[in-house]
């Protein structure tokens, strides 16, 4: 269980809102303050019981915290890092939720005056919903969070930081930067990518009136937010373009497959994918 | 509501366990009779309410029949419509629940001795489970099935199947097999391809130790049957190797504007995503 306290959480959307909701679900005995630049939304955390008070002023809440959450779109995380800058303390730990890490990485260490106190993180949950109203408290439990840190980050930063998701029900894995985003491109924003341009196929080929359940699953994120992604193809496009020049092999490959014919061979692939993604599901129901 | 009776379902898996369970769920008063080759599969989906009877024997339940409904894998088809082909009578229609059209209406064409009572249906519903014990009265409400029929079919077997389907709540749409392949293979076939080759990505890129809601989300149709779907394939090498090329070119495209870095471009690709999969979801609850 995190102790620590006040925790800031900057951005209360559906993560930021769900991170509150879930703390306080499992009993956190301290502070959240919910930072943010729309009263609005603020008030809707606050009424939501995602947090205990909130302020549009980050540097009077990050001078009285222990810990900060960046959980907005990438795109403001240099001018909120610049920002905390300004208010930073030595009691201070930073992190963030965002879906990219070598830039954020490189982000805080040309911009934090102690980058050593930020580790990076990135909680794999989410939805295509977002707003503190659709925010749950147990949108993490039980998911991978991965948490990336460099050769001088402070030991007690990584600790806090760890506990933090540890307390949300999460399994915190550490990898580098690099391996986060190689990896995070296989396995969301290439799908991410894969759904949208399915959606533009289905429409351009006049099928959306016979499309079903199937293409609901399959297209779900499509409807995510077109900023937040953009924000995430523009953090990674090295690793975005490697995972798409994988797949197109791949894709090029199974069409050869399905034009020869051959049952067996169509069969293989079928065959192998179900086994790796039933193995999957069963360690992750 | 349909009224003639018996209805025979050949094959009570989840899809022909559903359309028994369904019919009785909306008050349907003729006999279901369950044909097939198994008698465990056969007894599961009597004991699950599917059907009120059941027959190993095709040929008796046929000629005791007013319509067959042929809801097993594809690749059964037919061998099935040579021996429905034996016991044809005057007062038969038969159909089918299989994912694609044109190979189908080819082979009653060829096998019936009356191919103009048979009508070709495409109900757009089912799940990566299969078998009887996982058949749901409600799996067909308020999804699309497509019917196609050829220029001579017998206007009372159209209507007749058409009944069926929109007895179980269906949004039945008249289309030719060509346009059905294009479309559903747009819609249906490359998805499910899409999906197994993003699990065989994720596997090699050692990603599946982060995968979360989104990759279940879109790769949950690769857990299906790989013999129903190698079917599919074989059947509807056409549409789906058409689909695949447009699919490539739009990836390949998508690809040159995120490493393009321009905000913009890649705001246009996801907003227009997003526009045209949230109208569909506004039209399919």
């Amino acid at each position: 269980m995190i102790e620590v306290s006040p925790i800031a959480i900057v951005g209360t959307g559906l993560l930021g809102g769900s991170i509150g909701l879930g703390l306080r679900a499992v009993g956190y005995a301290g502070t959240i303050i919910g930072v943010g630049r729309r009263q609005s939304t603020l008030d809707k955390a606050l009424s939501h019981g995602c947090v205990d008070e909130v302020s549009l002023d980050l540097a009077d809440a990050v001078g009285r915290s222990r810990l900060v959450i960046l959980a907005t779109p990438l795109g403001r995380f240099a001018p909120l890092l610049e920002q905390i800058a300004a208010s930073d303390h030595e009691q201070l730990v930073v992190t963030d939720v965002g879906s990219t890490k070598a830039r954020v990485m490189a982000d805080a260490r040309r911009l934090l005056p102690q980058p050593r106190r930020f580790v990076g993180s990135h909680p794999m949950a989410g939805s295509e919903r977002h707003g503190p109203e659709h925010a749950e408290a147990d949108l993490f439990d039980h998911r991978p969070c991965i948490v990336v840190a460099e050769q001088d980050t402070d030991a007690p930063a990584i600790e806090m930081v760890s506990q933090l998701w540890s307390t949300l029900g999460m399994r915190v894995l550490r990898m580098t930067a690099e391996e986060h985003d190689r990896k995070v491109a296989a396995i969301s924003h290439l799908p991410h990518a894969l759904a949208v341009l399915l959606v533009e196929l289905a429409e351009e080929a006049e099928a959306l009136g016979v499309a079903s359940s199937g293409f609901a699953d399959t297209t779900r994120i499509a409807a995510s937010d077109p900023d937040v992604w953009a924000d995430i193809f523009i953090h990674n496009p090295g690793g975005v373009v490697e995972a798409i020049d994988g797949y197109m092999d791949r894709l090029h490959r199974f069409r050869d497959v399905v034009a020869s014919g051959q049952r067996e061979r169509i069969i293989d692939v079928l065959a192998r994918a179900k086994h790796v993604r039933d193995g999957w599901a069963s360690q992750n129901p």
